[in-house]
């Protein structure tokens, strides 16, 4: 039990109304969960807060009453609020955890083994052993996490029982031993708040200082030096070994440089949308597979049904399958699967003739891949480089924590889904790579979400160096696309540093008397389709004259475009994904890049969009609509019309 | 001409893109109104600061060259942009100035004497002596301004005419004199950036700083102390000495601890709200004056006709007079007029008649107070004392900074609208005010407004003994009514400070992964009026299972109640004025202090109001709609039916 994975926790907040202040650590937990690691090893890393004040409160004026699960506090100041921070063992496998409470499972609870602990990598790497020698007909073993799960804390209350989640979040990795070990590697000591941060965690949502990034560092190389002493070990049984990228990312990150060590043999991605499909298939790994939606289960997503009554499965398919399918007309992967109880399936003949379907599309998409690399071409991509720059960069390509419905009210995840099926090349870069010159390798960059986050940037955005990078990149000829509040940082004259860049800034308040631009809006032909949608965002304003606006609501600007030098900013003050604002994004890209909008291998109806394979001479036309479409194609022989059926996905021979 | 006002002006900012960088100082400002002061007493106070980093250029790396109006930046470091504050002449007074460009006029341009030198002063001095000696038949002196006008800079292009206006700054009362006089009175020397404030200067609706405040307060000293011997040289000619209150506020505030030294005969208020004329009601004069709306000219706010075309000078005055006359009716003012051009009543028979319909009411509501107050009485009011709490306290009573339209964005207006005419007692108090003990006298604290204004508090939150003054008093009977963002400030565990009082909190994205407590919305009988709005504000959330949702749309909390000790927090997500939403109001008020809402002297029907005068057995009720209103009282003598025409103010006999 003391070789049980652990994590962080922090009590509930208590006012103290006298000089004395009692603290129940495990109020407000899931009891099932968790359990205090009381050892004196652990206690040493346990923080009392005055949380009014933020001061640490010292050890002298509280201790732990192990009978009674307290932390008494004294010399309180009255009505001041105090949090313990303590360390929890974990005794239920949340993923087990889940199942049993949501299937009301009766089975036994599953617990987190800890592989910091020599015995438990000895006994995780026995089990292995034994598992391969008694499985010699197995040839694929699947990992589903290496080792942690992604941090899922409950609460005691079932009105309350998320307390925190985060996909890509570290905590549950964290262990007296883990801290001791990561004081020898960097030569400082973590606490418990550089965890527990005022109660916050840290949310991949936002940007994360240097000490979570040596953790992160630290954990990363562990859980490769070990996972992939497993992974060898499946090598030697002559059987390949997969990461299931999904329930944890930790360690397991595809596009962190120690990734290729682990030497997975293939890569499997749970998908509902495009940018997944992406993430999966640029991973360096063999083989690359997708886990399509829905599951094969009674319910799905929220409760709603699938395969029980009211449930529409093949459409749930039909939807998912729209996604998935433009991402891989720019990016092959090798396979494609699904997952729950099979059995399920027996009532839905229509769905298993249109996952059928489903299996011939993806079958003809992956040989036309197949046949173009062979001819030595690929699918055909427009001259226009896209970075998308965030704070994890190259971390954290295409996907920001979790899948699409959990990271909706983020921009960027609409971007990324938009360009994941966009004919353009698209990198993701860190604030880093802009100080080490790397701008010059793309015409477009695009920065987007809300101010603070880890997707707009935050304290990032103080660095001068950054701030002027970007503005001789632009001057020079690059293009600045933001979205809803880029380059947002308090402190400085304006608020969003690329204001001057961008022809826009926003008020937060101080500015509240200061007169506004008046303008009217103007027209870029062929720039906006039919059908785009635009969403106020209060207190915008442009800087000057030369901010162009193409669309305003109430004198507020939505889009504007200002030149500078040879490059420009483009400024939108939101970004949802629809097929209309995919194509927005990508007249946006050409435009940026100073190309015409009138390109080849482009149809005319953003309802629909085609991939060109130069090399076979082949364009595949998709229907991204639930309604008939036609579409007007034009090509190096001439225009092609096509007129599709609902969803269709047609091959046109040039 | 070097005894003019002056302002701090920033230049426009300019990006290096050599190491080399010119700045043309007065791009963009209006040349009728600013002139460069280049004089060397000028120039020790100017500053060049690189935006991109927030630091001042040393002054050996600039120099002004004065043929061209242009300062010169050497050493530049590539794409920062650089800013020049320097002083300006202000060459045409600006009322003069928006009169000539607004309506035509071609008089000669007037100019703004700054009193700071003894020559102007004696000269003021001299002209006003002057003028009483030969106007003997004028009784009363009207001083429309202590000397300094609101700021209002304009900017030189028609599409961008005003820069910045702010009717509560003091920044056009700097002079390198002024900040002479202000080093050797507090022994510290201000610099132009504690005016400039990276561009944002210090409007009236953000926190001051402490520098601020002590220049406000050295301005305000002399605002006084010369002022007094204008009034007190009006008195010796035996007339009266009246403020006019509106187009500055410098020094001349009317709940400043100074003003009662101006020995002011009268106060004039300028008067579209209720708040206004509470403003006025309550100041320290012996006669208050209101300045009634439409203004007698063509047009009106905004541009919209009034006595012209298409106005309807009737309909605005009623709706003016609407609002005005239910403060009217807690607080007596003694005199109301009208100002612009006579003339133009003369085709508005409507108008004059119902103007006189409105000296009427005014003259018998007067006279209700008069009676009232020799029988020893004052209008009846509820047993409920309000405070409102903001940074500024006392000195913004009632209102904030301008009139109600160009403040309508802010939450505490239209509480302060709502509050002129209920009958409670309502006082405005400072944070300083809660540390000083100031809590035992109210029932109610309301704090409202978004997180960083002056209204929410901003920064005044990170002080525990407020934090903790407040939830004492909580605990102890108080209710807490918060709007919006009270108490909100970055840095602590929670990001309302009241969060645990309010039982709300909102999410500035760290929390984005963070569960949320599920509720069910519960109702209070009689709580919430029918036809009261709320507002979804996003990323509100419920702290915990004790606070009661009483509204809610999408899950997100609008109305929240929680008990707390004896007291409670009362959090609403929006205060926007209506009928029903100014009842409401009332309602949280009398809940608050745990009353019976059932009370004596209040109408059934939210669009009526009454006010009972006891020692008259009169009543006052009013229609406050357009359409026909009945409505129910209950008094000390049973049930009055009373049924009003639309605005009727009816008078009723007990």
């Amino acid at each position: 039990m003391d070789m049980l994975q652990q994590t962080f926790l922090m009590s509930g907040k208590v006012t103290a109304k006298d000089s004395a202040v009692t603290i129940h650590l495990m109020n407000g937990f899931y009891q099932d969960q968790f359990r205090v690691n009381d050892s004196e090893d652990s206690i040493r890393y346990w923080q009392v807060y005055d949380r009014t004040t933020n001061e640490l409160v010292p050890n002298s004026h509280w201790r732990y009453v192990q009978e009674a699960g307290n932390v008494l506090v004294q010399k309180a100041k009255h009505y001041h609020e105090y949090t313990v921070n303590f360390l929890a063992y974990r005794v239920w496998e949340e993923i087990s955890m889940y199942n049993h409470v949501t299937n009301h499972w009766t089975k036994e609870h599953l617990m987190p083994v800890d592989p910091r602990y020599e015995e438990s990598r000895e006994y995780i790497y026995g089990w292995l052993k034994e598992w391969c020698e008694t499985h010699p007909a197995t040839t694929v073993v699947r990992f589903t996490s290496m080792f942690y799960n992604f941090t899922w804390m409950w609460g005691a209350s079932e009105y309350n029982r998320t307390l925190f989640s985060d996909w890509g979040s570290y905590d549950f990795t964290v262990s007296p031993k883990a801290l001791d070990d990561f004081k020898d590697a960097y030569g400082y000591a973590l606490t418990s708040e550089d965890f527990i941060n005022q109660g916050k965690f840290h949310v991949t949502h936002m940007p994360a200082g240097q000490r979570q990034k040596d953790y992160m560092d630290f954990t990363n190389q562990f859980v490769v030096n070990y996972g992939k002493k497993l992974v060898e070990l499946v090598h030697q049984y002559h059987k390949k070994a997969y990461a299931f990228y999904d329930d944890s990312w930790v360690g397991v990150e595809p596009y962190s440089d120690r990734f290729p060590d682990f030497q997975f043999d293939g890569l499997i991605k749970c998908v509902f949308s495009g940018y997944e499909a992406r993430l999966c298939a640029g991973a360096d790994v063999e083989t690359h597979e997708l886990r399509l939606h829905p599951y094969l289960f009674p319910v799905g997503l929220g409760g709603a049904p699938t395969f029980s009554e009211n449930g529409n499965p093949t459409l749930e398919a039909k939807k998912y399958w729209r996604s998935i399918r433009r991402a891989l007309l720019r990016e092959p992967v090798d396979r494609i699967g699904l997952g729950g109880y099979l059995h399920l399936v027996e009532d839905y003949p229509d769905f298993c003739d249109y996952i059928a379907e489903i299996g011939d599309e993806f079958r003809s998409i992956k040989e036309m891949h197949r046949r173009e690399k062979e001819a030595g071409g690929s699918a055909y991509t427009l001259k226009v480089k896209v970075a998308v720059l965030h704070s994890w960069g190259k971390l954290r390509s295409w996907s920001l924590s979790g899948h699409f419905h959990e990271t909706y009210m983020h921009d960027l995840i609409h971007i990324n889904e938009a360009l994941s099926g966009l004919p353009v090349d698209v990198s993701f870069i860190s604030f880093e790579d802009v100080k080490k010159g790397m701008l010059d390798q793309f015409d477009i960059v695009i920065n987007a979400g809300k101010a603070g986050t880890a997707w707009s940037g935050g304290d990032a955005w103080k660095d001068a160096e950054v701030v002027c990078a970007i503005k001789e990149w632009v001057t020079k000829g690059g293009a600045l696309i933001g979205v809803n509040e880029p380059s947002a940082v308090e402190g400085y004259a304006d608020y969003f540093r690329m204001a001057s860049v961008l022809g826009v800034d926003e008020d937060t308040g101080a500015k509240v008397c200061h007169g506004r631009w008046q303008f009217e809006e103007i027209d870029i032909e062929g720039l906006i389709p039919d059908g785009c949608t635009f969403s106020k965002k209060e207190n915008m304003f442009i800087v000057d004259c030369k901010s162009a606006v193409l669309k305003s609501e109430h004198h507020i600007p939505e889009m504007v475009i200002k030149h500078d030098g040879k490059g420009m900013g483009i400024y939108l003050s939101k970004f949802e994904i629809s097929n209309a604002n995919t194509r927005l994004l990508l007249n946006l890209l050409m435009y940026g890049k100073g190309m015409s909008m009138n390109q080849k291998y482009l149809t005319d109806n953003v309802d629909t969009e085609c991939a060109f394979f130069p090399a076979c001479k082949q364009m595949i036309v998709l229907n991204n609509s639930e309604s008939e479409q036609s579409t007007v194609i034009k090509t190096d022989s001439g225009e092609v019309c096509v007129d599709l059926e609902p969803y269709e996905t047609r091959f046109v021979e040039l």
